[in-house]
């Protein structure tokens, strides 16, 4: 099996345990728009990630199965009360739980996936349970504060770039670098891999952030599956826009200033600000960023001894610099 | 000391915790809203019966009041986003967050409560940490599945008092039982004494919720707080309703039926209602209720040495059922 299929493995591994996860049937107007959520596919790079670092520190796979099952319906609870907050109507091509159902449906749905995430995760045998469930937590208390900067960014028109960074990495890169510092906790490994296998994914975290960032303007339309430049026509403060901001001059940062101002950009300027983009070299600056942290990922990976397992994490970061979706 | 001031001080230490317990100020639209809500006061029922059952079986309650505080903080989550979903104006005489605030904030206050509440429980040292947080996790599912329920209930005509009691099981007395069997799994009880403390918090819980039904009724409203009669305004089907829909006939059948057919009744009419009530018996019969689960909750305290912490068992189910508001 070369990387992209052992890929898929692990994939179909948490897919099938993710289905068996939810028996119960009701209250069906909770256990319906769960399973919808939980069947709505994604890319399970949190798992996998968690997967591969157990087996990277020489734990067995088998064993943080149930954790990773608990790392994906956590990332599916701040899907659902993410697309709340933001007024998302579809996600991965299909109606958000709050546009098919209503916003209570959907609060209760978030709330109810946290509970069972901790359910699948505490069912894992490990003498590290204690730190394993805090480490967790502390997880969700970072998605949570992101989060809220994220909402308090949207009013504000004075972000900067370090703002930007500082609400991603609790975001996004925070859970990331959490599921594989949990999946080297299960695995038993040193102090020292524990703490590498953590920074590992918190670089491949914020990588991937930049690039989804990036690719909302760079991505081929029929490739990404959506609209590009969805963001700047949301108005969202990405790193692009506001690199953009801090270099662009005269008519081109007065156009920038208006997507700020007006709380979004015109559909049809979105050739216009790309090249801005372009010239201001923003996207450079991205792909450059995205590079640094693959880079700086891969070399937490050097005191581990050769192994599939580590062959994959490099692969990994890769497959996540790369990716054209 | 008394119970009641014992009471008073096992109050104060949960509540002296709970305000060491937030110190960090930012992003202020999370934590602002956060600390308002659980400086909001409340009877902080749940902390107290987990340290005083931590203490019948032999614990110390100092060891304990970490689990506590986390209890009070889930049980906050819930009130948070339940007031959403009920589209509460004020709750404990104060607004509500989704209302001083807004909705996103309250969802993210509500997500980072729970978050929270896991930090501080996590906190606890205790050879039976992975039962404790599993006990704590089937609490918050169930509470969850309870709120589906409840909102269900709110667009069936069909509701019956089975129904009615299967989701008070759940949103209401699961987590008073799993209060109980926490604090017992921290003093290291045994199986048949944490068994019986778990059971002695569903008695009281479930007997707690119909009090509140009943109180609703016939409070007095200068003690009560708040207008008497809002669950027939507001057309909640408690028990009170549901077991009057059972029993009256003719046009006294009528009038509830239209309570349920228009999603609520008319204020005006409550001394109507109050006295179909009567004449039904049903306000006996909650009475009659609460009585036998007090005193079954009662029951279970006989297995227990004689001590300070049973006396203050004893005493908070009698509390609760003679409670005024």
């Amino acid at each position: 099996m070369n990387c992209q299929q052992k890929y898929v493995h692990y994939k179909s591994l948490v897919d099938h345990c993710l289905e068996r996860f939810i028996t119960q049937q009701k209250p069906r107007s909770l256990y319906e728009p769960l399973r919808y959520v939980l069947a709505g596919g994604g890319k399970r790079i949190r798992p996998v990630l968690l997967l591969l670092s157990c087996e990277a520190v020489g734990g067995k796979a088998r064993l943080a199965v149930q954790a990773a099952v608990g790392i994906e319906i956590l990332h599916n609870f701040t899907l659902v009360h993410d697309d709340i907050m933001d007024n998302a109507g579809s996600r991965r091509g299909k109606s958000t739980v709050h546009t098919k159902w209503d916003t209570n449906v959907a609060i209760l749905v978030g709330d109810e996936l946290l509970a069972l995430a901790y359910r699948a995760l505490l069912q894992t045998k490990s003498p590290n349970i204690q730190e394993i469930a805090k480490v967790f937590t502390e997880g969700v208390v970072e998605v949570c504060e992101g989060q809220a900067y994220d909402n308090e960014f949207e009013t504000r028109t004075n972000v900067t770039v370090h703002d930007y960074l500082c609400m991603i990495e609790k975001k996004t890169a925070k859970m990331v670098a959490v599921s594989a510092e949990i999946g080297a906790l299960i695995g038993n490994g040193t102090r020292a891999s524990i703490v590498a296998l953590r920074r590992y994914g918190q670089h491949v975290g914020r990588a991937f952030q930049i690039q989804d960032d990036l690719l909302d303007i760079v991505a081929e339309e029929k490739e990404f599956g959506k609209a590009v430049g969805g963001d700047l026509v949301e108005g969202k403060k990405t790193f692009l826009l506001l690199e953009a901001l801090r270099r662009a001059r005269g008519s081109d940062r007065a156009l920038l200033r208006d997507v700020v101002k007006n709380n979004g950009g015109s559909r049809r300027l979105i050739p216009e600000y790309r090249r801005i983009y372009q010239e201001t070299g923003v996207l450079d600056a991205a792909r450059c960023r995205i590079e640094q942290d693959i880079a700086q990922a891969k070399a937490e990976l050097h005191r581990f001894p050769s192994s599939d397992a580590r062959a994959m994490l490099v692969w990994f970061a890769d497959m996540l610099l790369n990716r054209t979706y």
